[in-house]
């Protein structure tokens, strides 16, 4: 395989706010103009900003990616509806492996965190053929 | 699929502790009675109850579930032998999603966690087929 | 199964650090020489050792193994290379489910931590020939 499947980035959002404002143009480095205005809508946005940076370290090490552009792993929305979307390295990497990546965040005042999953497709394709099949005699 | 199969929440142990210690009855609208005995009996309860608060919120994420009644979701017995037991919505949303989910706990004075992942169940019993078939020649 | 098939497990490397400072040998107990060098080669020390002893856990976590010797669980490697490699008690428990284990570690100055992932090893093979086909017409 040579990829774990499985990843995880933990991270205190006060430290990403310090880089951040040390570093001019470090945030658009990071993140994608549809990920800090959906941060900067929210009441903490550096805890959003930081369980996303966690998210995108997360998909590289599920992924074993051997270093990766961080704009090229995407948060897309927020809350029960966030998910990835994969461009460019991150995407080819995905489609070599045959998995489709799906997350979870969680974001405290003093810790962000990610776990990232990389599901072989056919096993994806088939649970998804699974939960349509709603309704049942 | 709808659900991203995997699911992560941390939690400090006294945020819970005040919240608990703040509203009269919370106590009850988070957790069974069982929940309650079991960390009752335990050194550190409020560490063993806020794990069992970061399983509820992860099968919710792990469950793509949009809000969930957290009595819904039970954390049986404890340390190794600990499982998941579903109810009304959350039964109802593995159903449709047709997966098993598993957990993982982990708590420190600072800081509890847990992470769930929800299996296909076709996989899930073929993995237990296969556990199953312990004497080979 | 018996196992949650996942595992997560948090530590502080401050309280692994006074551990082991306090228990003369505890290091040799819980951790392998090639361990030891690997992190002993690092800028802190202590911050790889907690997330390998993470790792340990959350292998015997997913595993459902109730006790077990830190020694039969070993992070081989580093960084994007770091992998999981079991012996005796765990290598027999990973056989009787028939599932292949695979890790992603986090390490900050004040918390480190580690997921791991067993997977029925007919996915895993699966899964590996489908990574394999990377020529297609």
């Amino acid at each position: 395989m040579g990829a774990p499947l499985i990843g995880i980035d933990l991270l205190e959002p006060a430290r990403l706010e310090q880089r951040l404002q040390e570093t001019a143009g470090l945030s658009a480095e990071l993140f994608t103009d549809q990920e800090i205005a959906y941060c900067d809508g929210q009441t903490s946005p550096y805890e959003h900003l930081c369980a996303r940076f966690c998210a995108k370290e997360a998909t590289s090490k599920a992924l074993g990616m051997d270093g990766f552009d961080p704009l090229d792993i995407e948060v897309l929305g927020g809350g029960e509806s966030a998910r990835l979307a994969l461009y460019r390295s991150a995407k080819a990497r995905a489609d070599e492996l045959e998995v489709e990546v799906t997350m979870s965040l969680t974001h405290l005042p003093g810790i962000a965190g990610a776990v990232v999953l990389a599901l072989p497709r056919r096993i994806w394709h088939q649970a998804a053929r699974g939960s349509s099949r709603k309704s049942k005699p």
